[in-house]
């Protein structure tokens, strides 16, 4: 019989927030991906064409972490005509000791959301200049809110620009902005005013065409693409790779075949087989980060297990000290 | 906002019982598996082995079956030093047409017990003599006595042999069976006696070195083996193979990487292209069974995700139709 702890989204909401706490937590899994012999196999994927639909299930080990998780993604893309989210899913922690479930965290989504914009954050810590005031974030869905709000966590952001294909929608998350963070907040719809003079560019969306064009881009600049997590997505101008002063994978395996780095290497602006930073190696200190106030950087990230195995341990400590949840034994 | 049932162990052993209706589920299974198409990836396997530990994630999408499941199936061989068991897991149900999950299957493997034993009452009802009395088992853990179990609700079963390498094992499973099924079970510890005069040998062990050996097999004998679900598992020497009048594979992709299949390929006495009878043809009629009493067939069970998928809906139903478990809106 074991004894296991479920914990709904509104439970999780609670005790999970975007914080310089869970910050940390990523930033510690990405220094072990990059570190230790992290076991992160392929994901698991079902497609269902007929209902538009498909499930993505990721795992991660992280020796020196007790727990693992197994996510389970599933994204029916019809959902919305049934009046229902595409996206929902749940994590599953299991001890690494033995084997046993520990936590059913019945997330909808949300640790992912909250996971992947910590991730920005470490990026931005790492990779942008410490004093970096001026915010564009593209896209204007969950992900534009949550990188803004990340960012805010490590550096001094005054002002945002959201650009979105949808200018209403970059308004409502402009004003949504605004409210929250009391900043600067504005909707521009022209995508190289965006970025001009932004410290530090975010790229949030599902664009299979770049947003950001070679232009657009000046000395000093820090860029996170975090859209791509699919081969044909790609947000960046594959030269922009070629003429950063920096690249910075999350996991390079991965962005050589799925990020930015991939339309890089088609492009044949990066060799495939050149050594890539990844952004572990930089929290060890194993290799440099950003060098000067004018290196052009720029962040690739993909999302990874070690992200969710991360949040899901993270979330079973917090759901312990606050007595949270429900107990279940099977 | 989604709506689940979550089930406990002690629950699903009330609602989901080895009985005829459960074989008509996993016989579906299979007929689906030949005949439709399915979608079932490879598994997901994450290797632990500071701990001697692993996971598997299985999945499979059946269309016609308005769920699929995901299966988690931890096995952590430490464990019994501890006082835990090594084998583990649960089921998730998701919804085939939005993905929202449905139920939450605490199963700890009972499911897999199920499905995997109902699996060789489907095979001896297709490939065995309808007049088959007499029944040998290899192994003397769960499966054994549920092999036997299944037997009996498809074959006139009256006298069984148990074989297994612990000599104690087989005289408790015996003693175990006698009781419960009222007919006359024995410990064999030779294993050419247990096998002689059988008309259904059913092997469940891990073995690594065959223990049906050519000289065991006779005219009439069904085979079926079910411990093989990993490359180096061997339990029917592979001359049997060449030998049988009917090879049948669960899932012919598979036996020819993890099953006996594959050892036969090895050892030169199948082609590696040689066309493979599945068992869902011959549920299907698409190809016969057995043909004659004096044939001498084999069935290879390495175990498929569609099997869960059927048990996880079967065990939905059930459970809607008791009102049984535990409803959680997350």
């Amino acid at each position: 019989m074991s004894r296991m702890t479920i914990l709904t989204e509104a439970e999780l909401r609670k005790i999970v927030t975007l914080d310089l706490d869970t910050v940390a937590g990523i930033e510690n899994a990405f220094r072990s991906l990059a570190t230790l012999p992290v076991a992160m196999p392929p994901i698991l994927r079902l497609d269902m064409p007929e209902q538009r639909g498909e499930v993505d299930v990721k795992t991660a080990y992280v020796p020196g972490i007790d727990g693992f998780a197994i996510k389970i993604s599933p994204g029916f893309f019809d959902n919305p005509k049934l009046g229902l989210p595409s996206v929902n899913g749940m994590m599953i922690l299991l001890s690494a000791r033995t084997g046993l479930i520990e936590a059913l965290l019945l997330d909808n989504g949300y640790l992912t959301d909250i996971r992947t914009a910590a991730a920005g954050a470490v990026a931005a810590r790492h990779l942008s200049r410490a004093d970096s005031k001026v915010a564009a974030i593209f896209g204007a869905g969950m992900q534009a809110r949550l990188q803004l709000e990340a960012l805010r966590l490590v550096r001094p952001i005054e002002e945002a620009r959201i650009w979105a294909r949808d200018a209403a929608k970059a308004e409502a998350t402009a004003a949504y902005l605004r409210d929250k963070l009391g900043i600067l907040v504005r909707a521009e719809p022209d995508a190289a005013k965006a970025a001009a003079g932004a410290d530090v560019i975010v790229t949030t969306t599902p664009s299979t065409e770049p947003l950001i064009k070679a232009g657009f881009v000046s000395v000093g600049q820090h860029i996170t693409a975090m859209g791509s997590d699919a081969e044909h997505k790609n947000e960046i101008a594959p030269t922009i790779l070629g003429m950063a002063d920096l690249y910075v994978a999350d996991y390079a395996k991965q962005t050589r075949r799925l990020g930015e780095l991939h339309h890089a290497i088609e492009a044949a602006v990066f060799a495939a087989d050149a050594e890539v930073t990844e952004l572990g190696q930089i929290i060890a200190g194993e290799k440099p980060g950003r060098r000067s106030a004018s290196d052009i950087t720029i962040a690739d990230l993909t999302g990874t297990g070690v992200q969710d195995t991360a949040i899901a341990t993270l979330t079973r400590d917090r759901a312990r000290a606050a007595n949270a949840g429900t107990i279940f034994e099977s």
